[in-house]
């Protein structure tokens, strides 16, 4: 999937086939955002100017790459948790025991669709204190890039969020649904605060 | 730049070159977004029990094909801007005669780089209401993705927006800053509050 152009992720997208989807897509805004905090990284390190802040750039840098091509991934891992439970579906439900099987099958696969995004949702929230250092310390030329990060990865957090909350919808185990969705509240509570946190510190007004 | 794979994209963006930047991811963003609400139309048309608003559909799937078209080659536009910048501090200043002349270069090239996120800002703007119908009344299945659309829209303004404030504060003509400022100022309002109108309007809490 990340092997994809601009142009076809986009159409693909658009289609009526269901992946890529919200998750997906998700997965990439998580992408793009570290991406954008490992360039104000990349504009910092070596400049005479920033020199005390040169270590902590480094760090910066390998923890930003590090999640982006942990997102690149996700993008594909989403597609194919979704297609499982469709392949679910899709399974026979004649007998009893073929009863079973299937909603077995769809519970599993359930499960996986909503950690995927669950994972993304956390990766991305990662992001946000990179930007708010990359915003505070790095290169003040690239300030704008930062804050975009930062809103980048909030939209990743609460993008992927709600694909955890309809596959929650779906699933019986009543302890994990209940374990899962106080974990979904928190995050959305943090991501949409520390955006805020980190827009408030914006030189440009 | 739309023929970039999404890996290219992200590790361009990540590098220390100054292009791809924020107005680019920006510009994706909003390619995205559209995306988003042009699948949950896709999903809606031709089902029977959403014929009532098939037309409706109809239209946003053109309005929404349209944006998408125009955010892709956006990516492109602004880096072409921001190129263009640089190239203008890079001309000679040695005498009068070309002071005067760079100086006109880069003034002219940065109301340019501004005038591009703007459009990008509007055009993303615009998707808010497509997403909020396919919600209220798209395939109930994709709400997810509606409301993802909507998030990206908003994140795709305001990015778009912030750099077009960091030209802004560069450019000498005071008419255009104070005329532009005020645009941006109300865009911005407008894509926060339309974003919350609709998020609180999913289903999903």
């Amino acid at each position: 999937m990340k092997n994809k152009t601009l142009e076809e992720f986009s159409l693909e997208t658009a289609s009526s086939e269901p992946v890529p989807g919200g998750g997906s897509i998700a997965a990439y805004s998580g992408a793009l955002s570290a991406a954008l905090s490992e360039m104000v990284a990349n504009l910092t390190v070596g400049k005479k100017k920033y020199e005390d802040v040169e270590e902590e750039m480094k760090l910066i840098l390998d923890k930003s790459e590090m999640i982006r091509v942990k997102m690149l991934d996700n993008i594909e891992k989403d597609c194919e948790a979704f297609d499982k439970v469709m392949a679910g579906f899709k399974l026979p439900k004649n007998t009893e025991e073929e009863k079973t099987h299937r909603t077995k099958m769809i519970q599993e696969s359930l499960v996986a669709a909503a950690e995927i995004p669950l994972e993304i949702a956390k990766e991305a929230f990662e992001i946000m204190p990179l930007a708010e250092i990359v915003i505070e310390k790095g290169n003040k030329n690239a300030v704008t890039d930062g804050l975009v990060s930062a809103m980048l990865a909030r939209t990743a957090v609460l993008s992927a969020l709600l694909n955890v909350k309809i596959n929650l919808n779906s699933i019986k185990d009543e302890d994990y649904v209940e374990k899962t969705r106080k974990i979904v509240e928190n995050l959305e509570k943090m991501a949409v605060e520390k955006e805020k946190e980190i827009l408030n510190k914006s030189p440009l007004k």
